[in-house]
């Protein structure tokens, strides 16, 4: 299965690129299992799924240090039909995809819970798409209630969800919605903006 | 049909708020035809589909100007089942859904050909969603090659496609995947990212 995200980050600041140039070492403890590939857009990481979402935490707390209102967007994916296998992307173990969805909302659950707290606030905002299946929306709805229940839910808006809190059970939260929900082989993609430090934050 | 875009501006600069406040009135001739809701994360746009382009393109030109570097992120939708139909959001006219892919390419080619030349360069990348449908990888590889003959072509990657060129033919190409694509009542989402005078543009 292949799985990977485009990411990007903003740091509202005039010196921008110091401050993206200054935050990528805190990749450095993943570059080894994940293929990185940089243009004026964004940055591919293609790797094993669950390493995504921590090692785009990092690179956000990191760009965020300061108190610089930085913004991450990702498009995170797995399971594109139109994309080959790739070896460095291991499946998704142990996470009993089969469950039914109660099941896996508990298991969610459980496994966020563990995350450890960086001491930096963050908002998010997420869209979840399981493609190709004709129940997205049961999945959509499932998640959602996840996230209702996972200690960092922040409100429901048109087209996403927003989760507010600490950086490290955010995106624990966001990893496991992206773990646990739609087909288990099947094609998923995520739409999500993390923002720290906005002078408008509620 | 519901549709609409949740949409955030990004200024790569000291004085964000300013700029961001500054290109607030591009959206006026718009507004009597949206509702509009903001928060820190993004703000909501709700109104009809074929307005939704031209407004995100006037809104990121003003914010980049004087050389700003300046992106916008959007989580457009349409057709989400979740949302109730609103009556400011008007059906997609004229625009023969039914027809094959090939109609439809060729359409949407001539349709963004007259659009205005507006002296901003940008560079784009989005993925479309459409969901709930068995074939949704025939509707993207159509779009792709529609985006592909569209003059402002820029490059495949992984999850996304790369657009380049003025931002009045690049936000047309936009808006013409969000209404040509995907079946004519389905749910259909699009992330969307739009960059202006990036240092590092290519």
């Amino acid at each position: 299965m292949f799985s990977g995200a485009q990411i990007s980050l903003y740091p509202m600041a005039d010196d921008f690129v110091r401050i993206i140039l200054g935050s990528l070492s805190a990749l450095d403890p993943y570059r080894s299992r994940f293929r990185i590939e940089t243009d004026d857009l964004s940055t591919l990481l293609v790797g094993p799924p669950e390493e995504l979402f921590p090692a785009m935490r990092d690179l956000h707390v990191a760009a965020s240090r300061n108190n610089i209102h930085c913004v991450l967007h990702a498009t995170v994916s797995r399971g594109c039909p139109g994309e080959p296998d790739d070896p460095i992307c291991t499946p998704i173990e142990g996470r009993e995809h089969g469950a039914p969805l109660a099941t896996r909302i508990d298991a969610a659950l459980a496994a966020a819970q563990g995350a450890p707290v960086l001491n930096q606030n963050v908002a998010a905002q997420l869209s979840l798409y399981p493609l190709g299946a004709g129940h997205h929306m049961d999945e959509i709805y499932g998640c959602i209630d996840f996230l209702k229940r996972s200690g960092v839910f922040g409100k429901s808006k048109n087209f996403c969800t927003t989760l507010r809190g600490d950086a490290g059970p955010v995106f624990a939260t966001l990893g496991e919605a992206f773990l646990r929900f739609g087909s288990p082989e099947g094609h998923l993609a995520l739409d999500l903006t993390v923002s720290a430090n906005s002078p408008t934050a509620i």
